[in-house]
């Protein structure tokens, strides 16, 4: 049991140690550097988090974290509507964006099925993915989502939740990375690469 | 270069960066855990970092943070007012108050002397150290900083600086750690040990 000398401190690492992968000694030593910095920088920290959370929003098409209503993707006229990717969070838009790859859509789901955890499908922004495809326009969904059982079971879900409706259902390619030797790749992953080996033609077009 | 979707996002990004060992990956991945709490919850996290701004005080005397003027170490009239040990900071005081073995006050200096840093005698509670001891009742002054350069640097700096004073200056004893195994102790430690060794039955009655 710790005796902190000051409830005020005492409370500032009790939250930062809410916060994943930081326990209680590094909220302590984070709580410290904040004291030590200026009055401003530690202002300026703070109304970081009261404007988040007072004034970020959700895109009402994608669920994207975005300033306005509709975010800068969904408002982009230059890119393909009919194409969709479904991905978890903001994270992984940032890594495709990063790509210079996609020029489609996103649609975020904010999680994955994790029963355990509780989170099922009303925890997710599942139903704003059908109804974007009700109001037809999209013509094909990209699967984008983690490997893990979790990630596979959601796919499968939004698999069948899709199928009365006439669109191409995709995944992104598995595969050996780039640059990465044939020994180092799991047994999983080389052969998924061998199932869904694809023409020389196409690859060299890449 | 990221592309953040939302400037407020980006804003909470960076200030949870600038703080020592987290990286822009790891700051996006807590603020997007923020996001997903309850508002109350981001509430109190950005509430507890303004009244810690606002209403933290440094103890008058030893320079600990304290709710109040004067800390409730330096407040305890049980303690033995003779004896005042000098740390680094509050990190210090709470690992020596855990021990039980100690029962005199402290005198924080808020860092080490670290020239490269910009850490000079000006930036450390030195002045108040010596006025403590100035006013008297103080017998002895023990030395527990880090036995790095910057912390041996600053012991000889304050070893000299109390040097007018009639008082006793110890420091805290260096040695292999109880439990822990000779042939792993390192070549300083070890040889250190040997120099300061101790009456065996002095070493009993700790």
């Amino acid at each position: 049991m710790q005796n902190y000398p000051s409830k005020l401190l005492e409370a500032a690492v009790n939250e930062f140690s809410r916060l994943p992968g930081v326990g209680r000694k590094t909220a302590l030593r984070l709580v410290l550097h904040l004291l030590r910095q200026q009055p401003t920088d530690v202002d300026r920290f703070s109304n970081a988090l009261i404007r988040l959370r007072n004034e970020v929003k959700f895109c009402e098409v994608c669920f994207n974290i975005t300033d306005i209503a509709i975010c800068a993707i969904c408002n982009d006229k230059k890119r393909d509507r009919g194409l969709v990717m479904v991905v978890e969070d903001v994270r992984d838009v940032m890594a495709v964006e990063n790509t210079s790859q996609y020029n489609g859509l996103y649609h975020i789901l904010g999680g994955i099925l994790n029963p355990m955890d509780g989170i099922g499908p009303e925890q997710l922004n599942i139903q704003g993915l059908v109804s974007r495809i009700e109001a037809g326009a999209v013509r094909e969904v990209i699967m984008a989502l983690s490997t893990t059982m979790e990630g596979d079971t959601t796919v499968f879900y939004l698999f069948r939740k899709l199928k009365p409706f006439d669109i191409v259902v995709t995944t992104i390619a598995r595969g050996v990375a780039i640059g990465g030797e044939l020994e180092y790749a799991d047994e999983v992953t080389l052969g998924r690469s061998i199932l869904n080996r694809t023409p020389y033609d196409n690859a060299l077009a890449r």
